[in-house]
């Protein structure tokens, strides 16, 4: 998103990818931020360091949320040292798994700290989310573990949601992925008629929610036909693929 | 305060109270909050019920930080089911002692309600801080026990701070006291002059400090030459009162 007076979505063409020269077009005076996210959420591609320089290379600030970035495979942190107008964002919520608790933390030039440090809130962090992130920094080799394990099943699961022919998984570098639903597919679904008001996406999204499975589904134009899979255990990849199969054979 | 495009300070005559005339006077059609505290910190005092209906009555929004309505005698939350421009404000950081979990709630008209969900952040309370507001509520009868200690130790400590001749603490609804320091008081304190760049409430402050004892001093010119004291133990405030004592007679 580009903040001005106004928000404008980010272009990216069909793949997710950003569209740098749309951005640029889009870029005037009144743009004051830049706001990507780099693992994209809920499309799970990355922005490349070669895309985040030119958009530095605009000077207006690009503040890139690297939520997810524990589960790819490189960070952009370092730019920090070598441009005024970048800002990362990080979080404990994902591969820490305190979600719960709120916490997270950002890189900035000092520059822009400087500022930020004028009209931030007196309170800090809740006290919670202070003692789990130190407990949490003291026993980082089983959570680097446990991101190892999380990107070894989200490749298990890609090539098992590939062998699906009426689903379209998007390569991914987050802890899910974003799958669209081919409208062309030969796939059985009895409420399923061209005029129906719900897409095929979300007419699966409910029969799995029904099963007990949980998928995310986007209430929004572009990703009407679009579904979005967590990576779980071993075991939650072999029960979305089942049920995954079971209900476009209407079981 | 009173928000426009700029924040104005809300004129209180020298007792802190409110000074509705000139608070009328301030309002402008870009005026578009009128936010207040009641007890107020760090004066300690209430506003009236007649006073906030008139705030009302200007038609202005009327946020009531309710935060120490605990330790007072009267909160002004039945007002949310009479006005439709009234705000109140709660937290569980002082009553119930969960200030490092960063919760509290808001009462508001169903109006104004319905607008603000429309830019609530996605993110609700950090999950540890719900656990502890459960576990308060049901242990009500032991919080409001603790409420009621407090309040019988702050009319011990203000009377025993009303001893004190070179000290002039303000009536109060929360669980602190406001003194302000007599200039003239008969005090030595060999550090003070006329001519020092601190005032004798700094200078009080410091030495306290430097003992143990922790007041709030507040670097601002209204408050230049007050000191905030928190309520606690009964032994805290005989320890307060000998400090106080040990330090003007300088030892």
């Amino acid at each position: 998103r580009i903040c001005g007076g106004e928000v404008i979505d980010i272009p990216r063409d069909n793949d997710f990818k950003l569209d740098i020269q749309g951005i640029k077009k889009a870029i005037d005076k009144k743009t004051k931020v830049i706001f990507l996210a780099s693992p994209n959420n809920p499309t799970g591609n990355c922005t490349t360091r070669q895309e985040i320089i030119e958009l530095l290379d605009t000077g207006k600030i690009v503040v890139l949320d690297e939520a997810y970035v524990d589960f790819s495979r490189e960070s952009m942190a370092d730019l920090v040292f070598q441009y005024p107008n970048i800002i990362v964002l990080r979080t404990f919520s994902k591969w820490a798994g305190l979600a719960g608790l709120r916490i997270g933390y950002g890189l900035f030039p000092e520059e822009i700290v400087s500022y930020l440090m004028k009209i931030k809130q007196p309170y800090n962090a809740n006290a919670a989310a202070k003692v789990a992130v130190m407990a949490s920094l003291g026993d980082i080799d089983y959570l680097r573990n446990n991101i190892e394990k999380i990107v070894a099943e989200r490749e298990r699961l890609f090539s098992k949601l590939e062998n699906i022919k009426w689903l379209k998984p998007y390569t991914s570098s987050a802890n899910f992925i974003l799958c669209s639903i081919q409208q062309d597919a030969d796939i059985s679904i009895s409420e399923y008629s061209e005029h129906n008001e719900e897409t095929l996406a979300k007419i699966i999204w409910r029969k799995l929610r029904n099963k007990g499975v949980f998928l995310r589904y986007f209430d929004t134009p572009r990703l009407e036909n679009f579904i979005r899979i967590s990576v779980g255990k071993p075991e939650d990849t072999d029960m979305v693929i089942k049920t995954l199969m079971e209900v476009a054979k209407n079981e």
